[in-house]
């Protein structure tokens, strides 16, 4: 069996970033995980005495705490940093982007519209920006039924998929006189998609790693399975079945954006003894 | 055979607000044929000494000059201003619209995208705002390798089909950061489209009464073809013919935006005499 890793996949740009200032910073605490990679966020803890909080309200004697990639809400930030703590900003340049839009958009006084789960920790940050009225939806259905005003902005967290974007823009189009688009999903989120699409095609099996709750990995999960019925989700090598691979003559290898390369290998070479 | 009218047709506000003005105006001159339908320009001629013009440089001794409804260039209208002759305004609000947010998103430093036929007066009036780029297109593969900033308006010719303009709006919403979205598309245009597809999916042979160089009429036109075989363009009464009658049970009847009543009335007496 041939094993294939696909053309873009694993870490992008802002994980790495975010990764790179955890570790250059150390001896801090993190309010909610960094990325979203638990085996990753271990490595920090034990190699960088960085450490993961549940909120800020958990801080105590902390001289740095270190904002996650998916950003904090607008009160979170502001209460921080009245502390004397030192507030480090690992948020992703492309989640900061959206935050700047929903305000501008609010004050301006547009309806703004965030396509993206409102349970996601880059989602609530998002949305606390906004001053005025905001709706979270994962599809445009959601938005039957709301009296818009003449203007609405749309934007999207940053690791969606662009089709269900393109559907939310076109639903407000035929109902409102201005819309302002904002394709706010990250290229690195596209690329991988496009990749995992292009490589599902192809396969007899194929293997998605990355954190269960992580936005991107699912997403990248939902399309290989849409492509190749026998596709697999999994976070480390040890959830990997030598079953799945009897018979098989193409396995292909995605990975999330918090990913990191070291886990992909484990998996390969999991998979490789097979 | 029965005879239907579709559920929404003909004149729209626009051409009667500029019929309104002609009439109270009289005794003056049109720069272009206020509305796309002879017969309607010939009746004003006649009875109210509103006569038409090519352009700005063929007026003489006018002491009124009317604006279409479908708009002049802003250079024209620069001109005439300076002129002793009165401006009488009746370019249609709808129209003013595009041609206002084409001025505004232009100075705000958008590239401007307008949705239309750029020999239509409409079309050339409203991109002669532009002050930046500017880029006037029927179908999104014209845009194929144009560099765009990162900012883009759309706007559309009142008279285009919604799914065209998403489609144009979906184009540019994988290829720049920012899309703003003005759906300028007129209502009466929408209702009047709604209603000749719901009842050319019904009717034997349907019967289109319009200008042929009216933008509007054609687009219904195309739809009714596109639900009935047998659909034909007429701009009045002398061009029915017995022989598309023969044999249906259902006949039915729309008229494009600039088709007065009477017109029309003409058209449903000599197809009721076969």
């Amino acid at each position: 069996m041939k094993i294939e890793l696909a053309s873009s996949y694993g870490f992008c740009f802002g994980v790495k970033r975010a990764i790179k200032i955890a570790e250059n910073a150390g001896d801090a605490a993190t309010i909610g995980p960094l990325i979203h990679n638990n085996e990753e966020i271990n490595r920090l803890a034990t190699n960088f005495n960085v450490k993961t909080l549940h909120g800020i309200n958990e801080l105590k004697d902390e001289k740095k705490a270190i904002i996650r990639t998916h950003g904090i809400t607008k009160s979170d930030l502001a209460e921080l940093k009245k502390t004397d703590i030192k507030v480090i900003d690992a948020t992703c340049p492309f989640v900061t982007k959206p935050q700047q839009i929903c305000e501008d958009m609010s004050n301006a006084g547009y309806d703004v519209v965030i396509f993206g789960d409102e349970n996601h920790p880059e989602v609530k940050g998002v949305k606390s920006y906004a001053s005025g009225k905001v709706y979270v939806v994962l599809d445009e259905s959601e938005l039957e039924g709301v009296k818009f005003r003449q203007k609405v902005a749309l934007v999207s967290q940053t690791t969606r998929k662009v089709e269900k974007f393109m559907q939310i823009a076109n639903y407000l189009m035929l109902r409102v006189k201005e819309v302002r688009v904002f394709n706010t999903i990250c290229n690195a989120t596209f690329e991988n998609q496009e990749a995992v699409k292009n490589l599902a095609k192809r396969a007899d099996v194929m293997i998605v790693i990355g954190g269960k709750n992580s936005s991107n990995t699912k997403q990248l999960y939902l399309i290989s399975k849409n492509f190749c019925e026998d596709s697999y989700l999994i976070e480390s090598e040890h959830e990997v079945e030598k079953s799945w691979f009897e018979g098989k003559n193409l396995c292909g290898i995605s990975a999330g954006a918090s990913t990191p390369d070291w886990i992909i290998q484990k998996v390969v070479d999991a998979i490789e003894k097979f």
